[in-house]
């Protein structure tokens, strides 16, 4: 199968980061295809750069998706993903949202280990929406963006270690979900240091899209989730503007 | 004042048919400044226009919100406004979410006329976001798209208030709001035919927007409503680059 | 518009100091008359005067709100407030329900400030019974009772600022809502200390009745707020017993 | 043990129904003493009368519960109930509150038959106060008002169990719970007819009250419901304001 | 009445303490009959050990409650307590259960006082099983197994004492649950320690089931909690075997 | 990676049918071991049957599961999941826990199609155990038994299919999950006749299994779901008591 790994921000050196975790984890027939945004924010740390990410996610998929059988949306917001899930035949995964359903299946409650106070509170809400706020038993932030931790991935491992054990010992999490694009590959550096499994979403979104197109589920063809036709768009990107006139 | 009543939809019947509901129960000292989209869909009845609105509304509000002292976003699904009401500086209030708080203020639940079943199920996802299930008596759709209600309004009035009084009589509501744009002006057309009170979002948007202004709540400084600065863009409208830039 | 402020405590010197504060926030068409109870509780601080002060209202209320336009039940625990939507024919708000649905307009979770642990658990239930438990971030009391807060209103405002700040840096409260009647006016003192907006419910009531009274929304005439009539009661008020006739 | 059963409306008749009831339940050493409100209405129909209800139940509950080991609060609102718990020394039950926590006994979810489709919505805010909304399987009414039930026991068994029934078959409710003090005695006329437990709030506050007495359960000294002092009050009965001064 | 007081677990020990509470907490005409658990764990500390209590809880009750009016499932975690609702003619109790709905009709929220952080994330899965989640002020735990509190009465006292203590005073619980057949009997010693009531599941659930044998609420004969009949099982008791038979 | 399919039902038969649904899914590097309880319930159809399968399910697994690389619990009601989750130090899933997360990451709401209005409550509750409530459209049952829907496969899969419809144009579901073992295979019979995805747990749960398993996630040290050692144990099958010893 084919797999498209598309992050919406603008920074191709976490597209790389991603793309390496992403071949390592995916089974030996898995092509996995990395692209990166044209447009938009380096790295997604407000809501209006939500926003800008979830079209650009849209305008990203709408070129690149067409061949490919699965596609996870690689960033911590998971842009555009309903959106995506509507527009597109193929399953479509967010980082987040692969990650937090990994953790359920795991038992329990999960603790999120997040950059900062602000994502902190906007995550709480992605948690509310994707129904699973009874299940969430804390968030924890590190207090570094992205670039920090880029450029800094042994004290920043320390630090994400430090908040997953708090997770784990003071908020009773069964399990860490450690959240954003940035934090791949980071489970492997942390995992002695926390008494419970450690989660990201680029390795669970490849399992889960493996898994989902293996089982060949039928695209709705009906309901909220079915493809829009037939719309009056003007000022897209072709490739957009074609999908939503069907 | 100078509120702005920005339509993120590139429909300038229906931006001309909420000026004129605006104006109708605007202030005397309120000025109406209403503006239209200039890309995006026609009308929003996807998850992917979904997408698309919310950043067709910031590029509008980047260029058009400056001098204003509150913002409408004129449409069903609210358009950008968790992005909006951090980017900008004033009051920022959705249609829905004008709407919907209105019909709290009338005390118990409320029920929903929407245009059809894919609308209710993102409605229903939406008024989750703002965490009032529990005050959603039930949502009905009329099955007509906002296209034949400009179109027959006559028709589309008995219609409406059909599932209006369903929703009272059935449903137990104690309000009735009407979802979209194309709604602005109905209540009038409806109440004798309704038992509860009737509401729909310009003219709720109005008189909050109103309110906000006239209390000068300081715009925060701190948290996730926090105005962006500093952060790195491209391929934007400049007025939004600039806006993230601070 | 004539706007009742009814204070259903029997504390002249609290309805002197919200009415300064409505007559500091009210359009320039709006008359205030503020009203205070005649008989129950000096101050609400107990679920024992909770009662009193419902009843308290409602007496206050059948006998002062015929010819007025809109209604503030102006006390915290918004006495009565239910039923005087129910019994009156023009819009009714409590204090802290117009305060709580303007810090959700603002966006985000509130965070509220109370005088004392015990108004905050009965606080905790109000904000349930509205629906809006999921948009609570916090609840923190500053030990001083009402008479105490008058008394010393400069040493008040550090009190009630700290814990808005905590709530806003500690809890990330996207908003604060300072609750009760004596927060009348406090929001302009410690607005430069608290990073977020600060509402309190005298002037979000009356902004909010000035657009609902604009509005003209239709009194319910069926549902659980069509106002009850031939009703067999005895003992009350002439004023109260004779609505119940109806 | 001494047990007040105090009905806050002002229908003797009803209330002699109510002690029928409650002396066929009782233990042998239980005194069952019956009073009835001085004030207010005749039945509770209206969330204005809930009011009204609320006070003169603390009025009569202030007079009438001194000696006694505990009291049930005998109205299908729970009039004052929260306030009577924290005022009095001894344990306070409600009929509703009775009646659904003994359905939660039996296991899964209940469902209420009420009088009308106004109690309806009033029942549905109080079963989600008392945190049990999850518990709910369904709300039917009978569309009889107390009066026309009390004068047709026969007539009216039949459209209760019928009700009932549907509950069970069609809402899947694994007990029924009989809302209002003029089901006192119902249950046993209908038993045969519905498939799953029939509960009413008489006798289940009986065998409550009786269970917590003899717990000896300790009065709140701290909390929400500690017991008010020095309380300036006016204008109330003596027994009530003795009670609040404390 | 015959009550069964029967322990799912295979301490004898413990079997004797908590008859000896239910003993002093049951009507003159309340006759005990306890009995303890042929195979599984001594102590359910797991998952695991939960699973194998409830199957050895209905193997117990199989043989041992025929003849019985009522039945207290006597351990922490309820043990098969569904499934005992259903499999039984008479009513079933579980000490948690039991107890958190004593709690509930103090009024407000209950504290948990449980052993171990183990034991509280499964606590707080049972509570929110319940249905109860909302009104669940806090989970503390004192670090001490079962077998520690029963060798040190006096000691674990205290500690249990210093959990409720901050429950009530940081966590603003109204009540305080005891958990677990080892607190049988302790209420008596912490009550003057801890500022609101002290409820444990022995005393409570020997008071309700008093109530509910005298309710004489008829089984469910339809529904999710109506005996099962003309099962296929093998290998298991003969008395389990029986009573699946029909 | 080995693969171990464990039926707590003693129905060899449906353990063939799921063994061939999971052998039709399963990557060419998995193999499947599929095994049936030696006691119990032929089929679960009551909550007394849920405890039975339960305890069966961890009598299979502690003697079965050595040397397996992921396990399917293969029935309907997830018999023993959170304990196999502790006891093992394999990832374990259950079949409704994965077909209803699978579910979700289709987006949207599930609809459940089960075989009986009792399975249809317990189901609820499941569903609310796993904190997915409000992502749940709606149930509906068949009136089929298993062995009706084995020995009718054709006229089954024309009354399951009638169910989903109707729950995807009814309910507005967005996915279906059929819910049983019975319902293995069962998916690609009906897809034509059903506007959204349809999904059961067998072949839900081998690929997430495959998937957990890619994954190498670290086992529980800590918390609720670390795997319990020096339990004391008695007259349980030795495989059982051995892990329990630790």
């Amino acid at each position: 199968m084919r797999l498209l790994l598309a992050n919406p921000n603008t920074s191709p050196s976490i597209t790389g980061l991603m793309e390496r975790a992403a071949r390592a984890t995916a089974s030996p027939g898995t092509d996995i295809k990395a692209v990166t945004a044209k447009f938009g924010g380096a790295v997604i740390g407000s809501r209006t750069e939500m926003v800008i990410g979830d079209f650009a996610s849209l305008s990203l998929l709408a070129e690149e998706a067409p061949g490919c059988d699965a596609v996870i949306v690689a960033a911590a917001l998971d842009s555009g993903l309903r959106a995506a899930k509507e527009m597109l035949q193929v399953p479509v995964l967010g980082l987040t949202e692969a990650a937090i359903h990994m953790a359920c299946l795991c038992g329990g409650r999960f603790g999120l280990v997040v950059t900062s106070a602000r994502t902190s509170t906007i995550m709480r809400e992605m948690i509310a929406g994707y129904g699973l706020s009874s299940r969430l038993a804390g968030i924890r932030w590190i207090g570094r963006d992205p670039a920090a931790i880029y450029g800094d991935p042994e004290g920043s491992a320390d630090a994400i270690a430090e908040a997953a054990r708090r997770l784990a010992e003071e908020d009773l999490a069964d399990s860490i979900v450690l959240i954003g694009a940035i934090m791949a590959g980071v489970p492997d550096r942390i995992r002695d240091a926390v008494p419970v499994p450690v989660i990201e979403g680029v390795s669970a979104g490849v399992v889960l899209c493996e898994g989902m197109a293996r089982l060949g589920l039928r695209k709705a063809r009906a309901g909220s989730f079915a493809a829009p036709s037939g719309r009056k768009v003007t000022g897209l990107d072709p490739a957009l503007e074609a999908l939503l006139r069907g």
